[in-house]
């Protein structure tokens, strides 16, 4: 997959893109990311990417010019190897970003990420975007780091990106519900005890106290997700029987 | 405000937060943020921070041992300077971020960020935090990402960070609604123009388009927003007249 981001900030994506898992996925050839600081396609003498909002008002927007010639050169160097791809804004209104979202993106052969900064951008940039993407409600100084989350989410889909670790799928959400609580060595960390069910070897009664915990874990904490959830027979009698044990009415 | 933060990815910070407008907010003593590598805590040789699950299973969990002697080393660095402040963990499961944990979130003198990374943690980890928190319903390969997030979005609201740039309530969502288009010169760029009146000087005009234009937008691509937000007497009569507008059975 080759991924492109128009930034003014090129070296943050150097650090964090550059690390850990997504580090790997790129030296071993599955990501292919490309930062293009588009201040380089100013076409005035003071390579200025932002001016006065029409109308009046507080704050500078970035101009619509340096996005427009920056992406048409993206365009004209992967002509013939990628796809031109799904363009992706980073805005407030836009679609809420989710683990269906990263899937989906996850199946395309090129992306590319505009990251806006200053007070906002030009109308007009909108023309050359396919996904308006939005975090959630909240406001960043940049949409860099809005960016960079995404592609994390996004290429942990990507076969071969998570290497030999455990599928994304095992991952919270990905079945719907919450994950159950882990533990690791020492079984007595400073007076803090591990449940003994899981240092009993009983791989039958492990399985069932973490698929019960799973549960009670996004009864309590997300129940709306369990509207969704595809719960097998044995998932839905638990989820009663949770039910029953939290009814302050219900005898023990 | 001081920000803590432990991470295995320290060079991760240094690279986004050190830029833009966050890294002259720390410049100009607003803010002091420190990045503490936990692993530098491990009591083990092997500097390991990370074990098998105790029940089976794939993947890797961090330990408590080092997260909790690191903490201990943070109490003890920032004693008579700061309060313990809050302590947020990433987690599905958590509370989901927006604008107003954001607000909530810059009150504090003093926030800790623990980032986990690998495919989980220990539970015990948990008794540290006073609060758990969720970027949105995706996973990401580590809690870098998502405190760069939180604390980009966060400290926007500490005096002083965004300097004399409009305040952070001009936002998208600070007033309830989403923002109305924005253009910057030229007027007529590749045939693309700009609205009139906003190049018309008449300022009531352009105050009474760019109310109309946000709450249509809102309208349009977020309804569930309008719920909320606080309109007054002219914006509902503009929103009525909006709806009108799109509704087709209304003759023009």
């Amino acid at each position: 997959m080759r991924i492109d981001i128009l930034s003014l900030f090129p070296d943050m994506f150097q650090a964090t893109l550059g690390e850990s898992i997504i580090g790997k996925a790129q030296d071993n050839g599955f990501l292919d990311i490309k930062v293009t600081d588009f201040r380089d396609y100013t076409d005035n003498k003071h390579n200025r990417v932002d001016d006065t909002p029409f109308g009046g008002g507080a704050g500078m927007l970035l101009q619509a010019q340096p996005i427009f010639d920056a992406m048409s050169a993206i365009d004209e160097e992967i002509k013939g190897q990628y796809p031109k791809g799904r363009v992706i804004l980073m805005d407030p209104a836009g679609r809420k970003f989710d683990q269906e979202y990263a899937q989906e993106l996850s199946q395309e052969e090129h992306l590319t990420f505009i990251c806006g900064h200053y007070e906002g951008y030009d109308e007009r940039i909108r023309n050359l975007v396919t996904d308006e993407a939005s975090l959630g409600d909240y406001v960043l100084t940049g949409g860099e780091l809005a960016a960079m989350v995404m592609i994390d989410a996004t290429v942990r889909f990507v076969p071969g990106v998570l290497g030999n670790m455990s599928s994304p799928m095992g991952d919270s959400f990905s079945n719907g519900l919450l994950e159950y609580p882990q533990y690791t060595r020492p079984a007595d960390f400073r007076g803090m005890k591990v449940p003994e069910v899981l240092t009993s070897g009983n791989h039958q009664k492990i399985k069932e106290w973490r698929q019960r915990e799973s549960l009670r874990r996004t009864l309590e904490r997300r129940p709306d997700l369990l509207k969704t959830a595809k719960l097998n027979h044995e998932q839905q009698l638990m989820l009663e029987d949770l039910k029953l044990e939290q009814d302050p009415d219900v005898p023990d």
